[in-house]
């Protein structure tokens, strides 16, 4: 028997995840599309919706909006965000660490060690995510990142191996759920292979389930192993599983294979169904209709969450899920709830102060600076020339990007050297002459030599960051003219990559796989360029 | 008799006012150089430092900075920010207002309504102020700008005219303090009739006292006849009040006129001591020392916070400066902070998150709207043609920018019409041809129509802001070509007043004195541009 209409509403409205800002107020909302105004949050809230993903702000501000969320539901929720790469890769002042694949990388050579750091990676970030409110951390990232090409994934994933995203994603599901956070395996069946970004189309895997037993599932598996409490589905056609539906509304998928075979009792979230990959072709109450009877308990990002309501509480009502099944969804998510802290607390100001004050302990401080310290490479010999030079930035966007603050290394230390800052994003006056063999048109830019920094991850020759900008092209244009002070690339290692091999051997030259502003302070110190006063210094 | 040395050293230290970050964390800081690290700044609070000048963060993070900084002195502090324009000029989420000067236009002709809207206008800032833990706001600027190449001044001020200045600089006064909260007059004698900017030199001002009575003092004597709970002094040479001593250090300014002929008692606090016009000529001790003989009661921000100390200590001992003269100014500092709200306070987090979250009220939200709306100024017919186009925006700088949030008006409506946004600051590739005559390098931008939109302040065409860029040269070239669109002034009146004139009469244009997000949508409008649903709108 299906519950009376309200209390039903009420149950399923328990299994949405909205989108909120982690600021305050509608107007510092980054991404007004996608994140509720307040007084849609608080309505839904109020009404029970169950969980909210939150994005911007800083650590002081998150810590309260949770307790504010929290405040108007009225009941436990379930907070969570993409903090992939520790708290501080979306709330500053927490701990933004070095991506992921930095460590898949070292597990080729010690393994040990990388699932020892995988696992602190995952308390740090559980720990952080826990004082500041979150309950539940979308990561870790469970896709092998086997396709260099691939746009979405890339330095996100924990290895570009199967041993190296097995073990560390397992050890980082370790670190987190040991904080008593949830974590979230992600994208099931496995988005590595692939050169689509599912937030703009429907990404389609061609492989058989014997490819995927040997590639894709081992790290969910043993994510699964270590008792991940949720899995979020990929907007993936995989044709060989499923003729019909993507993952995320596949039952094949998510109740044959992964609940069935890899026998998963968690929580199994969709990825957001706002995105294109699913928004295109399905409405919002089809969507989660879909979702919920393929197997999915949680309805993560709906296009329109009062739609998605009807259409969930229409397909109940009617039969097309059973009772049985709603009950199932929401004690998966009490069970959950019980594992996390998830209630309000009026704790007293100085009480929060200091928690806030002891967000970042010495030992992550210690472990953000060892990952930042075994990912760097570098080569050639500094210093570089005197300026006066330029400083040519290449970055995604200059607008309030965490990379480049005003005080960014990338900016004040070879300013302190003479060199003069042009920054180049998608939104600049255009600096390239037309020429393929001098793409650069250096008079636009200044005199003297260049330092040239890359910010650029995802695939840089396909994918959107760095588009099809030829910078291969430019390192010859440069060194031709005698104008190459040094290099610095910032994020994808497949582009430091097919650069280095260009460069002469005593060219200073460094690449992070983090762009924050810790990853510049060390690569400049490795180009010569030292700690600039002007800074403010990394520590507290 | 001077008190024993330990009791001495901390009341010498209660009148020291160092600068901070209103963010929580040391690598947050804005500007380094002169925000002190939080260990520095914990320790000087500890030893009896008795106040704290407040920059950057949300209206969140200063609520809990407040506090924290509250219970690491142990005693009621003076907590204070620039924020002349509202509280949201320096902290996200609070009120920002347009500048002062707009009101200062409106007295000509509406002087009720616009001593109405200042005194407003400072209930408005102060409340928020209180709100959110700070009790004493650095405003009013009483300094008339009747020098328009004023690099420093400029629309801060209440007025171009004297009449103006006066009544709305009181006003403010009035409202400000009506919240609780103190206000201060500066720059005292007044900093309105120069073209240097104090922060890199030191400006003389020709003057003697009959003009100083008619132009410079009559804005201080209505602020102090309103009750001013404090006056600010400039790093001004005034070479007919004192032959030796810029206007902060002068005892013939600060005691003879500011104290004996206009009869001020309140609190004289000097202007930053660290500021190049005093820093280049004085050391940390010998300024502060200067500053306090001169007549001062507080000293803002010294270069060397412990150096100041030693030096007004030596001071002290050597009687230099008589014990009765620092019992007067640790009264006057006594008496201000009985005030205003001074404690720290051990609020529930609920009734935080409600104070937090009624920070605006209606009426102040109704304030912004009224106050943009009769500053407004625009002349031809909307629409702009339609796209392709060039959306070409200047301003001083991308990198974390409040005037331009990744969702700003003034990117995303020219978006939605097919403007592509070309932006351009210190930093880009050069847009520009070396022609005098077309001075943009227009294949660098894009093809169509162009709207040129213009976030100057200051002096555009002698200060910093706008430089020396040719302006109306561009306006001419794009004439030429048939490309100017449409055009939008934000912030500077001159520069709109010198580029009005060279429009055709049917060409769309619309200046505003504000920079905000809630001034684009304004300007935007009348240029034919709807509200976009990305911009998240501005109410909450």
């Amino acid at each position: 028997m299906a519950p009376p209409s309200a209390t039903l509403r009420r149950q399923l409205a328990s299994l949405l995840v909205v989108r909120g800002s982690g600021h305050g107020r509608d107007s510092q909302r980054r991404y007004p599309r996608w994140e509720l105004p307040n007084a849609e949050l608080r309505r839904l809230l109020e009404q029970g919706v169950g969980g909210v993903i939150l994005l911007g702000g800083s650590a002081e501000e998150l810590r309260l909006r949770c307790e504010q969320l929290r405040r108007w539901a009225g009941q436990p929720l379930l907070l969570c965000a993409d903090v992939e790469e520790g708290v501080g890769q979306r709330f500053e002042g927490a701990s933004w660490l070095v991506p992921p694949l930095a460590l898949g990388r070292l597990h080729g050579t010690e393994p040990g060690r990388a699932e020892q750091l995988a696992e602190r990676y995952g308390r740090c970030t559980g720990r952080q995510a826990r004082l500041l409110g979150l309950n539940w951390v979308l990561g870790p990232v469970c896709d092998v990142n086997n396709n260099p090409a691939n746009p979405v994934i890339n330095v996100r994933a924990w290895g570009d191996t199967v041993p190296a995203a097995a073990a560390l994603a397992a050890a980082f599901v370790r670190g987190c759920q040991a904080e008593g956070v949830l974590a979230c395996a992600k994208h099931f069946p496995g988005h590595g292979d692939t050169s689509t970004d599912s937030h703009l189309a429907l990404p389609l895997i061609p492989h058989g389930r014997q490819r995927l037993e040997a590639v894709e599932l081992p790290p969910f598996q043993a994510a699964i192993a270590a008792g991940v409490a949720s899995v979020m589905t990929a907007h993936l056609q995989l044709p060989a599983l499923d003729a019909d539906y993507p993952a995320t509304l596949s039952e094949p998928v998510l109740t044959g294979l992964l609940r069935r075979q890899l026998g998963f009792t968690g929580l199994v979230v969709t990825d957001a169904l706002v995105m294109e990959a699913i928004s295109a072709a399905y409405g919002p109450a089809e969507a989660a209709e879909l979702a919920f009877q393929a197997g999915a308990d949680l309805i993560l990002m709906p296009a329109d969450a009062e739609a998605a309501l009807d259409g969930l509480q229409r397909a109940v009502e009617a039969g097309r899920i059973s009772p049985e099944r709603l009950q199932a969804s929401l004690e998966r998510r009490q069970r959950a709830l019980a594992q996390g802290p998830g209630q309000a607390s009026d704790m007293p100001l100085g009480t929060l102060l200091t928690q806030l004050e002891q967000l970042v302990s010495p030992q992550e401080r210690q472990l953000g600076a060892e990952l930042l310290a075994l990912s760097l490479e570098h080569s050639g010999a500094a210093p570089l020339p005197p300026g006066p030079g330029v400083n040519l930035i290449r970055l995604d966007s200059q607008l309030n990007s965490p990379q480049l603050p005003a005080r960014a290394p990338a900016l004040l230390r070879p300013a302190a050297a003479g060199y003069q800052a042009r920054l180049l994003d998608g939104h600049s006056p255009s600096p390239w002459s037309g020429d393929p063999q001098a793409p650069l048109a250096l008079e636009r830019l200044g005199e003297g030599p260049v330092l040239l920094q890359l910010l650029v991850r995802g695939n840089p020759f396909r994918g959107s960051a760095g588009g099809d900008e030829p910078w291969p092209a430019v390192l010859h244009q440069l060194l031709a003219a005698g104008r190459l002070a040094g290099l610095a690339v910032y994020g994808s290692p497949y582009l430091w990559q097919s650069l280095r091999p260009l460069l002469p051997p005593q060219l200073p030259a460094a690449y992070s796989p983090g762009q924050m502003p810790e990853a510049q302070a060390l690569v400049l110190q490795r180009l010569g360029l030292e700690a600039n006063a002007l800074e403010g210094g990394f520590t507290d």
